[in-house]
């Protein structure tokens, strides 16, 4: 029988723990979360099996899953350099920031045990086991880092997904953590700081706005995000993230320019182009 | 009779024809649009009866709705100041910057004409009377300066979209620019640089990026919005916009600079005490 070990059953712990059972009813799933309650919620559901140390879930399983904040994923990795693991066990993580964490899997991996880094590209503004939500995740996009696995532990490892029906791709560390730096580290902290932006300014009006239109609650949504996870992953990836902010910056810049100046013809033009490829963005892949 | 003429069948214009209709059955709606798919979309299904040139429906109306760009709206006021408008007409507009249009309105109240500025705080990124949508304006804020308007046509204008359970909120024209430029144009402002940031990336990488991730796609929902209107809106608000800019970019420098210096609690503070805000400003108004 398969052991899956999940630290961490957070949002995303949880919802792939619901689709590992979905996928493999005869999975047998044991984890460790520091917060009582998401692992109440799991064992009650009967998803989960038996709450366990991390030392203990570790040695028992066949896979590990490092469901935490990145700067958790990077100690556990370099915990499990110092364990006994099962022959065979291989080791993965759902951490947001690749480099950093391949850094921390150097000595497990000398040891030789087998290390598939990923990513799946969803979540929620939620937290927790109690939100956790299997059907935000499927259909979404799945970064793998092979690292040293097989391409044997590669299929069983998206076998044991399959229900989620994830577009698994192969990607390296580097060119990972670019795509998340642009596609998800800047829109987070672009949402913190309009949401802040804004809250300041209904704080300091004498007058009251009554609803926020939609537009700025969708646009802020993700700064409804955990503040725990959100720290990690940007001081994880902080030098690809800085060099998105300052790519937009200039974006910025020049819309800014053209307010100033008045240029209806320029400002009209670029709105149109970048109009169209967001509308193309998301009509690839509908 | 009552009879509305509404100039500008866009989203906003349908839909409140749409919510005109149902809250006053026997209220008679003629229209002008330069497109006439828009004409003929609203008149086949009834809402609106007769297609008119601009001064004939101007002439014949006892509410005159200007629902398009808001250069084009002021545009009209100081048409309307030319025309012999029947007596006890009342002409409203949905523009999003208020004082642009305060000023254009100028000579038309001069000469006795009942002013009340609106706007609705809703909309979409669809645009057109195919995609006129009721649903998305109920319950919504709805502001409105009460200009040289009595009373009672206030409270008849209200009337008139009672079906739509607008929250009416009464501002005057430098405080609703501000509003609107903080909650409304300055997330615009940045979703379509988002939007265009990370468009540019993709097209320069080697590596096929998959789906967005869904939070990239909520944040820059709003850059598949109309460029002709969302240009005309930022021409018309450029002050007030532009210090939202720079109140933004401050709000993007504290954040930068935690991250820069690795300030891992000064970045979980901000990122907490935002958090807390952004939740609560969506609470007080459930």
């Amino acid at each position: 029988m398969t052991t899956v070990f999940i630290d961490g059953l957070g949002f995303i712990g949880a919802s792939l723990a619901e689709l590992m059972k979905e996928s493999q009813p005869d999975v047998k799933i044991i984890a460790h979360d520091p917060n009582p309650e998401n692992l109440q919620v799991m064992i009650q559901s009967g998803t989960v099996e038996a709450s366990v140390a991390f030392d203990e879930g570790a040695k028992k399983a066949d896979w590990i899953f490092l469901a935490s904040p990145v700067a958790v994923i990077c100690q556990r990795l370099e915990e499990l350099a110092k364990l006994d693991l099962k022959s065979g066990a291989v080791v993965t993580d759902v951490g947001s920031s690749k480099v950093q964490i391949e850094k921390s899997a150097q000595t497990l991996m000398a040891k030789g045990t087998a290390f598939l880094a990923g990513h799946p590209m969803a979540g929620s503004h939620l937290s927790g086991a109690a939100n956790a939500n299997p059907g935000r995740l499927v259909d979404h996009t799945y970064f793998l880092i092979q690292e040293n696995t097989s391409q044997e532990e590669v299929q069983d490892f998206e076998d044991l997904l399959s229900a989620a029906r994830f577009d698994f791709r192969m990607v390296d560390a580097k060119s990972h953590d670019h795509i998340v730096a642009s596609s998800s580290h800047l829109p987070h902290l672009l949402a913190f700081a309009l949401a802040e932006t804004v809250a300041k300014d209904q704080r300091e009006s004498d007058v009251d706005w009554g609803k926020p239109a939609a537009g700025f609650l969708d646009a802020s949504r993700i700064a409804k995000a955990d503040p725990t996870m959100w720290t990690s992953i940007f001081l994880s990836n902080p030098n690809q993230v800085l060099a998105e902010i300052t790519d937009f910056e200039k974006e910025v810049q020049k819309l800014k320019k053209y307010i100033e100046n008045g240029q209806e013809k320029k400002l009209f033009n670029q709105l149109s182009a970048t109009q169209k490829d967001r509308i193309q963005m998301e009509k690839e892949h509908e």
